[in-house]
C-alpha cells in the first residue's frame, strides 16, 4: 500500500466527546455564551482535532510549496514564469510577504521545491522534492500523469511528517507558482461544477480586459481533459499542478496524524478540495484564514463550509493570509487557558 | 482653556508627505502591487500618523473604561447591573476574554472606573477616575451633564497620556458597562439620522422577542432630550455613557499625540462618533479592528468609512476585538521592514 492510501486510511473523525467537554467549559467562561463567536467555534475544532480539551500550540510553520505550470505558455499570466524561481529563493532570506508575517507570529517558513521549472538546488533552505520542472501545458492534455499527482500529495505527506517531528503542531499551507490560480480556478470549476466564467479572477495583476482568454483557456483544458469531478487524483493530474498536490498532501498529513492546519487562499481552496475528494473527513481538520478577493475562492470555501476569520483584501499567495490566522487560533488556546469560569470566579 | 479644547487644538492632518513615502516603498516590495491588501493601507496609515515612514510598534494598551448606565433600569439589559462592577474586578486579574487575547498579543489591560454604580475603590489594578455612580436615566432627562461629558473625555486624554509617558504607542479601546449597546444605539441614530429601528440589536444576548422594547427606550430617550445632531457632547451628555466618552478621550489623546488608536466594536464606534463631530481628523487616527455582529455598529463603520478587518461574529466588548487586532498592525510593521524591495532583491 503506498503512503498516500496509508494515510488516508488513518484520518478519523473529529473526537466529538472532547469537542463537547471542550464547549462545556467555553460556554461557563466569564461572557455572554457565543459572544467570542469564531474564536470560540475554533477552540472546540481544535478540542476536537487534538482530542485535548486544553489544546496547545508549541511551534507553527508554513509549508510554501512551490512549481511551475505548464499552462504558462498561453499566456495567462502577468508576470514571467522566471518569477517562480526567482522568488523561492527569497523565502529562505525571510525577504517575501509570507516572511514577514511569520515573523510576527513567531512562525517557521519551509519552502518546498516541487516542480520548479528551473534550478533552485543550490538555494541554502530550499527543500528539493521536484517531480517534474512543471505540470504540462494542460490545454493539450493532462498537466502531469496519475502517479506523478499521487507522488505531490505523498511529498505533503512527507514534508508534514517531517516538520510534526521537529515539533510543530500548527501547519499552513502556502504556495509560488506562477499561473496556479489558473489551475486552481480550473479544479474548482470542475469540482463545484461551475464555468469558469464564475470561478477566475485576477490572480496577480493580470489585466481584467485578458479575462476572458483566461476564462477560454480554462474551459479549454477542462474540455480537452474532461476530469471525473468525484476523483481528486484525476482532476489534480489534469488540470492541477504541482504545488497544488503539495498542499493537499500536507493537509492529508495533518489529518491523519490529528494536527491543524490552516489554509490560505485560493491555491490553498483548491488543495482544500481536492483533499476533501479524496477523504471528506480531511475537511474537519482545516481551519479557514482570510476571505481572498479572488471570487473562485468565495465559492470554494463556501462549497467546504469554511468560513473565513481575516477579511484583509489578499491576493498575494504564499501563506500570507494563513500565517497571519496563527495568532487566532493561539487567541482561542488562550481563551481557553486564561480566562476563568464562572465557577472559578465564584459566582 | 481646558484640557478637551487645549488637546483637540494639537490634532493635526495626516502626514501626507511620509505616507506618499511610504506607500511608494511598499509598491516596490516584492509582491504584486497591492497585493497585502489593507495590511499595505495599514502600514501607510501608521506612517502618516507617526510621521515615521518605518514605524514602529513598542509598547501596546488596550484601555478598559467601565461605567453604568441609568437606563438600565428601563429593562434593556438581559444581565444584572452588578456585572459591571463584579466583572471590573476581573481584569486586574486577566481572567476575561480581552485579558486572555491581550495575553495572545502581548499588550496591556488597563482598566478604568470611569462611573460604575458601584464600588471597586479597593480592586488592586483598577485606575479610579469616577465621575458619578453610572449615568441618570436618559428616558427622564440627560445621561449627565455637559460638565460631565467634557470631564469623562479627558479622563480619556489624560489615562492616554499617562500610558503614552510609560511607552506605550499603540491603543485600542476597550469598556465594560451593562446596558451600553444602548446607548451606543442611542448615540448612532442621532448622528446617522436613522430610527433605533436600524441600530438597535442584541447586545450581550437581549432576547430577540423584546427588542422592540429596547427600540422603544431609545426612542424616547431621543424624543425626550432632542440632542443636537452636530454637537458630540451635546449627544454624548444627553445619551451617552461615562465610559463611551472615556474612549472618545482615548481617540482624541491619541490623535494629538500622533498615536494610533485602534477601535473595538458598537460602544467604540459610538466614541469614535461623539470624537469625530468633536473633530473629525480624529478619524485618521484610528484603525478598525473587526466586524460587529451589532447592525448599528456595521453602519456606524460605513459612516466613519473604516473598514473592519476581522470577520469574528464578537459582540463581547470590553476591546477584545481590537487587541486582537494588534498582531495585524504589528504585521504591516514587519512587512514594511522585512520585505526586500525590487532593487534590494536586485531586479
Amino acid at each position: 500500500m503506498g503512503l498516500l492510501k496509508e494515510t488516508t486510511a488513518k484520518i478519523n473523525d473529529l473526537d466529538h466527546q472532547v469537542m463537547k467537554q471542550a464547549e462545556e467549559r467555553v460556554n461557563h467562561l466569564i461572557k455572554p455564551v457565543g459572544s467570542l463567536g469564531k474564536i470560540e467555534k475554533l477552540l472546540i475544532q481544535l478540542a476536537g482535532i487534538t482530542r485535548n480539551p486544553f489544546p496547545e500550540i508549541h511551534n507553527k510553520a508554513v509549508i510554501v510549496m512551490a512549481a511551475d505550470h505548464g499552462v504558462y505558455k498561453e499566456g495567462i499570466a502577468s508576470n514571467p514564469q522566471e518569477i517562480t524561481a526567482i522568488q523561492t529563493k527569497f523565502f529562505p532570506q525571510g525577504a517575501t510577504g509570507v516572511c514577514a508575517f511569520a515573523k510576527q507570529t513567531n512562525s517557521k517558513v519551509v519552502t518546498v521545491d516541487i516542480g520548479i521549472d528551473g534550478d533552485v538546488s543550490t538555494t541554502p533552505g530550499v527543500i528539493h522534492r521536484k517531480i517534474k520542472y512543471g505540470t504540462d501545458n494542460m490545454v493539450n492534455g493532462p498537466a502531469m500523469t496519475r502517479e506523478e499527482a499521487i507522488r505531490s500529495i505523498e511529498v505533503g505527506i512527507e514534508v508534514a511528517m517531517e516538520q510534526m517531528n521537529q515539533g510543530v503542531n500548527l501547519f499552513a499551507t502556502g504556495e509560488m507558482g506562477i499561473g496556479n490560480t489558473t489551475a486552481s480556478s480550473a479544479i474548482t470549476s470542475v469540482v463545484l461544477g461551475l464555468d469558469p466564467k464564475e470561478t477566475t479572477w485576477l490572480g496577480a495583476n493580470y489585466p481584467e480586459e485578458k479575462m476572458a482568454h483566461k476564462i477560454n483557456v480554462i474551459r479549454k483544458a477542462i474540455q480537452v481533459n474532461q476530469p471525473d469531478p468525484k476523483d481528486g487524483i484525476d482532476i489534480l493530474s489534469k488540470v492541477g499542478g504541482l504545488e497544488i498536490g503539495g498542499m493537499a498532501g500536507i493537509m492529508i498529513g495533518c489529518a491523519a496524524n490529528r494536527c491543524p492546519v490552516v489554509m490560505d487562499g485560493y491555491i490553498s481552496a483548491a488543495s482544500a478540495l481536492i483533499a476533501s475528494l479524496i477523504e471528506p473527513k480531511v475537511k474537519d481538520y482545516i481551519i479557514p484564514s482570510h476571505l481572498s478577493v479572488e471570487i473562485g475562492a468565495i465559492k470554494a470555501l463556501e462549497y467546504l463550509g469554511l468560513k473565513p476569520m481575516l477579511d484583509l483584501d489578499l491576493r498575494l499567495g504564499e501563506g500570507s493570509g494563513a500565517v497571519l490566522a496563527f495568532n487566532l487560533v493561539e487567541a482561542a488556546v488562550m481563551m481557553n487557558k486564561e480566562m476563568f469560569t464562572f465557577e472559578e470566579a465564584g459566582f
